[in-house]
């Protein structure tokens, strides 16, 4: 979007209005398709806070999760949307790390303590206290609920808008803030590309497996298997930057594949979801003391785990949620230092219930990206003229 | 066991025969308390072998599994036993290892490649082509059946006999070889006692976990967590390492001092091997990247893993299999250095049926040792004359 299309007026400058949040708001878990733009409150203001005009807002998984009560009972009404990416309205007078008019992102995290030994490590989202979700939290200082980015307006602590370098188009920044960094984060951490963990793995190859690829390969990894269900995406896989390919639905659940495969990986970032995967045959895959790493939480989140599979390969199962503002700052870098190409889907802000549901049925190859490309919307589609 | 009580005789010495190998045989799964001393076959012999003269032998769980098929099939006839220490009686001639008369101890593995990366690295339990256990291994090379110490002697490739210092008794040696380096290996292979990883915990207070406190202490542990059902092993645990205990059968399954404990832990060695242990628990005691490491196996492998909390603690699940025959050197190196004492209780050989009984009650505090006192115990057991 150019900037010409999504004026900042001086009034939202000098100080935007509660009144002025709209949202597409889910009522209940019935809501896929039938999300209503609407006003909604934004937390409490707060002058350590920032409030955000959405330029954009990718569409995550998590938001259909919640938005259906998928992962327990959610706080409606909701606006979700995680993926933020937006210009700075509104500054509190403690806020240090942005300034009004600046362009950052908000990713899947809007709170945690700042104090613990994790948050003072910029890896907030194992704050000892817990996250607060940039939509269904609860601030802790009684500020009020957050609210997510399918909207106008969102409002955050300002510790957790991440500056956008500038040669990044907001509409691949937006979906990175929480697609990407869910990816970057375990791969990064667990030394990817450093000697000894230069062969990864990216199972399910979509919207979170093909930053995996990029990412993977932007850090160094020399041997980088692509794990997908079908041959269907091989030749877009090996663009982004696979050297092996392993379509699991292929002769016998991928039997052929897995032996040709086995132990060749020092790391393995899983990022499906589904609650049948082969925990065991992803073990099988990475070398002794290895790692496979869950990203992708299962509604159903207990699953059967192969104790044996685990003393057998001497392999780690790990989990990754998201990742800090430290690694979101340093994979936004490197993204625009490589000028690497995540790839998105872009659709209007105005289509939100349509992108929904085709999320839902499992339509976008990659990532999809809601654009405010009227801010005015809500007048459009018969909201309030405020 | 003194020198003198357990003469090797020159004969011996010069060239054992196959038809001396006697032994506790467990005809069929109903074996427990029924094992009968009788004549058995060893594996062919290889000039990569050595005889050796069993002077005692640990018992193991796995022993226990193994007679009564509760892995899976077991090959019947068979005689179990894999925490072996006694002296070299025959050496193949294309030995380098081990020499005659030398002392040596023999652990659950007898058996890889000894060409593969791993073995390579003497991490021999991860052959890529598989270990072949002590007891109810096949060896690839055609030369038969892997046969264990509830006997008078044994055969193993003479790789897999592990000399013993002068200063470690046998029997405090034995149950190291399969009980100590279990635990040994994923405290030294995660780097127990080094910086970030000085805050240990070992659940399940037995055979096992016992030498997990020594080992953590030896190793340089700051904080050593035991975790045990009840507290009547507590004062004990601080006695051998522990600097806390957590009981987990008080106060509604040990909540509160999970809580107490919480993140509070680098690394954490669980022991047992009961089927409802409850992992999500265990992942909540270590620190985000922190180690939880499972060393025994259930005898249902598949237990339910919450993927959830993986995700939410960032920990590691994972799994350690005995250990290669380097640490296994480098532990008993440790042991008779810093003249550490494991706890054994000494059973004779002749009460073996009886000693297994008490196992599987679950008798024992600590590590159950069948002594060959008489080494010709079979005639008195009503074997044949040899």
């Amino acid at each position: 979007m150019s900037e010409g299309a999504n004026p900042t007026s001086k009034e939202e400058l000098g100080g935007l209005e509660d009144s002025k949040f709209f949202g597409w708001i889910c009522e209940s878990k019935d809501c896929l398709g039938k999300m209503v733009w609407s006003r909604f409150k934004p937390k409490e203001w707060r002058e350590t806070d920032v409030d955000i005009k959405v330029e954009c807002c990718g569409i995550c998984m998590s938001d259909l999760s919640t938005a259906t009560s998928g992962w327990g009972p959610t706080r409606y009404p909701i606006c979700v949307g995680h993926e933020i990416v937006g210009k700075v309205v509104r500054v509190g007078k403690e806020v240090k790390n942005v300034s009004l008019g600046q362009r950052v992102g908000v990713g899947a995290q809007s709170g945690s303590c700042l104090a613990c030994e994790e948050c003072k490590k910029l890896n907030e989202p194992y704050c000892v206290k817990g996250q607060i979700g940039t939509y269904n939290g609860k601030y802790k200082d009684g500020s009020g609920l957050s609210q997510g980015g399918y909207s106008n307006y969102c409002r955050v602590p300002a510790h957790f808008a991440i500056p956008i370098p500038d040669s990044l188009e907001s509409v691949v920044a937006a979906p990175m803030m929480c697609g990407g960094i869910t990816v970057y984060s375990p791969l990064k951490e667990n030394g990817c590309g450093t000697p000894g963990f230069e062969r990864v793995g990216i199972v399910g190859i979509g919207g979170l497996g093909h930053f995996g690829l990029i990412f993977a390969k932007a850090l160094g990894a020399k041997r980088i298997l692509a794990v997908s269900h079908s041959n269907s995406k091989e030749s877009l896989a090996r663009e982004l930057g696979a050297t092996d390919f392993l379509a699991t639905a292929n002769s016998k659940g991928g039997e052929d594949g897995f032996k040709k495969h086995a132990r060749s990986l020092d790391l393995l970032v899983v990022t499906n979801n589904n609650a049948d995967m082969p925990i065991h045959k992803y073990l099988g895959l990475v070398r002794p003391k290895g790692k496979v790493i869950h990203v992708g939480l299962p509604e159903d989140p207990v699953m059967p785990t192969p104790i044996g599979k685990l003393l057998a390969t001497g392999a780690f199962l790990g989990g990754s949620m998201i990742g800090g503002t430290k690694l979101i700052r340093e994979m936004l870098e490197l993204t625009a230092e490589q000028k690497l190409r995540p790839l998105v889907e872009v659709r209007s802000m105005a289509d939100a219930n349509q992108t929904v549901l085709d999320m839902h049925a499992g339509k976008p190859r990659f990532r999809y990206v809601l654009v405010n490309q009227d801010h005015d919307l809500h007048q459009q589609r018969g909201g309030p003229k405020l």
